[in-house]
């Protein structure tokens, strides 16, 4: 697919070989998930049989990538079949450690993708065992947190087609249904608007909605409920939506009202305040003022947001105490909440920075659906 | 919900930690996953913040469920709210191993869930740097290879909502439509039929179905193709489907006819095979000697089976060198396949060894779609 090389380059592999040089360590090794798919596209699966990209820093090394012999096929097929990469195969009663310890030698300090399960970083350990472990973060992050422009078209299709799911909620969160009822319909919804996955479907009504991270449960909805809905999927991409909004079913509370026009305030503000150079936790900060100014603070619990692309929860987040100043290309939520019960709010998009001297603005949106509250 | 009880007991905490004590490690560190779940039937999402249950195995000091503040709620909403288990909150700027460090002490050894990410698995090594790092599974396979009645009961259910969807494969694998199409139509019938998460959807048509590990493409299925349909899912139990069927597009080719047969002989006959006292291995080799005796040993290139339950692929593995004995309870996929090219097949059940003098055979199949080749 053309987009694959767009939003997978093929000179990436070389530009993490120098990064992994530069940051120090010997070997980098990235088994399935975010980090594996950044680098050569590769949609692997993480199974117990080891997949590992081997990315020596040595020059005089290439490359590899190691699977299982019978996911060759599929490595191959995949955009990792394109790149000038060795494929190597380990069959099904051996042990691929040694495979590996053959070609990069005896490591001092090898970097393991985050995500990685302690089964194999502790296999690791044992077939490296006078290396020291580090995480593969100190070496990607730097790269994945700035997205280049296909990535931010890949985030912004997201965007969009969770947008298009907002766009039906209101006609499915209605008296009489329980909350598992519509994060159903919602999740059909998901792929229906063309995500290949679910990543997580929050339907908080009632006092549910006081519970940021509540997901679904058998409450039937009632008139006069506030509901939260924040949901998320994957795109075929690889790039993930997260989008949240709040809706009142029939009529809302005054006190809801009150507090709803404070964080839509509040996250307007947070968003108009991204720019390159301003730092994270400000624009954390900038979302907290609005909501403590007005009296809600004790119930903004959570932090400010988080940074997306191909992972749900990324670098950067926008969080107290994260002073890492913004450059264009880094997207992340924005999503304040308040929680006072026996209600809550929380208003969240994805905004990515961008460079006003190029668009006239330091942030685009990346969720449209309406801020104003939608009464059901 | 009944079921968790009854699936989740609440003694089991109880019978993990005499585990932990026996297994001789200090401190059993469970972040979200099938471990966690197994233990409390919390079904939490794994998370760059820590979620964490530490089992201590000093008796005077109790296990705790270290949770980010804002899940709290539904931590307590879990299973795990209903055990006798304490549930601590760490806040949103403040870093949660000193917590865990503070009730737990120094630990010398510290078994680790085995999907633990690498994020994690190096934060403890930093905060326990005394202590040696184990898999949980040291502790926890052993107890979770044997499923209880309930969990039978709920991988039966598993079983019985992915066979739905297979009755109504023949309806889709039709000429002109891709396997992405296709796929599409059968994850969404997998939530349809129950499951509350899609696993895998393979079709592999054509040339495809020779790659035991393809998933889908954009490859339109043509008259005279095979097909091989891999499908899983996970119920809202917790626990797993997997069944595979080969079927044939308007006609098949006299040659797959004929080791198709042979693959259904295997798969009946490995199947057969299980009963308490036989070995992992040798199920394995019951299907393999019959593949090989017909000539087609070199084209059964992956092993027979992978145990199942609350993760897809878990102990027993039923591969050559596996010599633990089968026992009642133990829950594996039966799965040989033909891979000869240009087409293959697999046939693939989910069975339950059994105790014959109880139930009057040494197995249960809990997948029950016809093995017969179905011609759509």
């Amino acid at each position: 697919m053309t987009t694959d090389t767009a939003l997978y380059p093929a000179e990436r592999l070389a530009r993490v070989a120098d990064a992994v040089r530069a940051a120090g360590l010997d070997v980098l090794l990235l088994t399935p998930g975010p980090d594996l798919r950044y680098v050569t596209g590769y949609d692997a699966k993480q199974l117990e049989r080891l997949t590992c990209l081997a990315i020596p820093a040595d020059p005089g090394k290439d490359p590899f990538l190691l699977v299982p012999r019978l996911e060759l096929k599929a490595a191959q097929a995949s955009p990792a079949g394109a790149l000038d990469l060795e494929i190597v195969t380990w069959g099904e009663t051996a042990l691929p450690f040694g495979i590996i310890k053959k070609r990069v030698g005896e490591p001092r300090s090898v970097g393991l993708s985050d995500r990685m399960w302690a089964l194999h970083v502790l296999q690791f350990a044992d077939a490296f065992s006078r290396a020291s472990q580090h995480l593969a973060s100190t070496v990607l992050s730097p790269l994945r947190i700035r997205k280049s422009a296909a990535e931010v078209g890949a985030l912004l299709a997201a965007g969009e087609a969770i947008d298009r799911v907002h766009a039906n909620v209101p006609g499915w969160l209605r008296p009489g249904l329980t909350e598992r009822q519509v994060g159903a319909r919602i999740a059909e919804a998901i792929l229906a608007e063309g995500h290949v996955q679910v990543d997580f479907v929050i339907v908080g009504s009632g006092p549910n909605a006081a519970a940021p991270h509540h997901e679904v449960s058998d409450r039937v909805i009632e008139d006069g409920d506030v509901g939260v809905v924040d949901i998320g999927g994957t795109m075929p991409s690889g790039y993930c939506s997260d989008c949240t909004r709040t809706y009142a079913v029939g009529h809302a509370p005054d006190e809801f009202l009150a507090y709803y026009e404070v964080l839509k305030r509040a996250q307007d503000a947070a968003t108009a305040s991204v720019r390159p150079g301003v730092t994270a936790e400000s624009v954390d900060r900038t979302a907290r003022e609005v909501i403590a100014l007005a009296g809600y603070g004790e119930w903004f619990i959570h932090r400010t947001g988080h940074g997306i692309g191909l992972e749900s929860h990324e670098d950067p987040y926008i969080v107290e105490g994260n002073a890492v100043p913004l450059e264009a290309g880094m997207a992340f939520s924005i999503e304040p909440g308040i929680y006072p019960g026996p209600h809550g709010a929380r208003i969240e998009d994805i905004v990515v920075c961008a460079d006003p001297a190029a668009t006239g603005s330091g942030y685009k949106r990346l969720n449209n659906a309406p801020r104003e509250l939608v009464i059901v």
